[in-house]
């Protein structure tokens, strides 16, 4: 498929020049740097940083704005941000109350951010970080495989951001974080690849009609390969594999995050979620917020996750309902 | 591609309940009809209403808010709603300052809303349309063909929708939005055909490597084809063949918004309007308004649209500006 771009190797620069033209009221980029921050930043907040490699758009710089993130830090597609631009990042938001690195369990994400965290700490700035590790697709027996972070990110993005604005010190912060991810599971589908930006070529192969289980974001191989029969088969087999990491002895209030993985039309999206929502009526599980869109991307793949999150307390709700101008949510 | 449906006949029933699930606190769906509309509808204000065929999520109930549309109605995939439905959306929303339908400009669209606004009348309920034409990818020589109405809709919906909030009577709203529309052109281009959903077939044929010109929302050929150079040389085009339908003698400001046809991703997006924007500096014309995203999209068609408003009254700008609650403007 021919792709809308110049010189491949300009795309994430003309990406995030594109972003800070679109978006100028509110967001500017710092130059040469992978950096999206706002334009107005809270000094009496902890400030908030995701990123990650690009190709998951609008994740993160969507999620920059008054009650999400102070700023996104991108890296070349599927590759990890400089250390060196995560650091320059924190220092550009950092404030007396310090800065909360969100960040998503693939290894070399983890390892770029932990060693900005270090820097910035050696330089005097009060920083920690969350670990969003969502992706419960790890089947039974191979534990040593790492559990990803996918689109359940966004929900921490948005209760930790409304809770920063609410004033919560860095400790209280990343305790919530903790908790509310150990609440948030994803699991997602892939019925077709997508392609990397400059490139015909595509990220993983699976046969006409075949749906894969459990794909990662990067095209990670899932753990199953079957047919696709219809829609309310897909949520139901999506929402067994859920509940399962749930405790089923007491009752359930869950948020819904419903996520296009990029090429999956919006009449899809909402005919998954009209079945999700049949489903769960049956299970006899109360949803207490819901959200259908494309929040973390794969490139153009077709495919589509699922997210639940036990919402344990009231506040986290009012947190995830509370106002935001990232403009993505 | 295998889509996430279940009986194609259910199709759009299913997705407008997905929509009243996913957005219950703000919007119902009329049951058995393609109705969306508010929740909590003004009785103070001109109630407005637009629709069309499926296939253009988020258009046109993305658009059903506060400060945009009372109601939208879907028809079957392509097709437009039946007059029953656009009469049902009339008197649901009707209030004593009237209803105003904003119509695309295709044969059966217009046929169907005349028909249901004449119906209306007869009922006693104060009713009157505009057409929207944005659409000025016709070649001279072929004026016999139509201006369709395309993105360009969006922000005829936008700027009458703040402007019936702000207390503007029927015919003041008419008027309004007949300016707008001869001061707003689309022009869109196809990288590849979408699916219609529940077929496998593409509805149109493209050459790899080639992009079609002017085609329109249901694969109305467009029209030129050639290969595909650069995004810069996309914008180029694209924006030259906008400028001519303008008067070049007085300085000229320009709302701008870069749509997305349904599987072009966020990247290729915001590689475009970063293009869009380098090449109208260069022409001197001011972008005092942008947007960038997927607001009327032809299933998953690989492709883009720009559109230009030139913003001839202050107070269009700041009906563009007002907050709407509509979840995909």
């Amino acid at each position: 498929m021919t792709q809308i771009i110049n010189k491949p190797k300009d795309t994430v620069s003309q990406v995030l020049n594109g972003v800070a033209f679109i978006h100028q009221e509110k967001l500017v980029r710092i130059k040469d740097t992978g950096i999206i921050k706002k334009k107005n930043n809270e000094t009496d907040c902890v400030a908030l940083i995701s990123g990650g490699g690009s190709g998951h758009e609008p994740a993160h710089f969507g999620y920059v704005g008054s009650g999400m993130l102070s700023a996104s830090v991108s890296g070349p597609i599927f590759i990890p941000p400089k250390t060196s631009d995560i650091l320059e990042a924190i220092k550009q938001v950092a404030t007396p109350r310090g800065v909360l690195l969100i960040i998503k369990n693939f290894e070399a994400d983890v390892s770029n951010f932990l060693e900005a965290e270090k820097q910035a700490k050696m330089s005097g700035i009060l920083v920690d970080h969350v670990i969003v590790n969502d992706d419960c697709s790890i089947e039974e027996g191979s534990y040593k495989k790492r559990r990803r972070g996918v689109a359940g990110t966004i929900f921490v993005h948005k209760i930790l951001g409304a809770a920063a604005r609410d004033g919560l010190s860095l400790t209280e912060l990343k305790e919530l974080g903790e908790e509310v991810i150990l609440a948030t599971n994803t699991l997602g589908v892939a019925l077709e690849s997508g392609k990397t930006i400059g490139s015909e070529k595509a990220i993983f192969e699976l046969e006409k009609g075949q749906i894969s289980y459990g794909i990662g974001i990067h095209g990670e191989s899932g753990y199953r390969e079957e047919p696709f029969y219809s829609s309310e088969y897909l949520a139901n087999e999506l929402i067994n594999k859920l509940l399962i990491q749930y405790d089923h002895g007491h009752s359930t209030s869950f948020a819904v995050m419903i996520n296009g993985l990029g090429a999956t039309t919006i009449m899809e999206q909402y005919i998954f979620a009209n079945d999700v929502k049949r489903l769960l009526q049956l299970e006899d599980i109360e949803v207490v917020f819901q959200k259908s869109g494309n929040f973390m991307t794969s490139t153009n793949m077709a495919g589509i996750s699922l997210t639940f999150l036990e919402v344990k307390k009231e506040s986290w709700l009012n947190y995830l309902k509370e106002k935001t101008d990232a403009f993505a949510w």
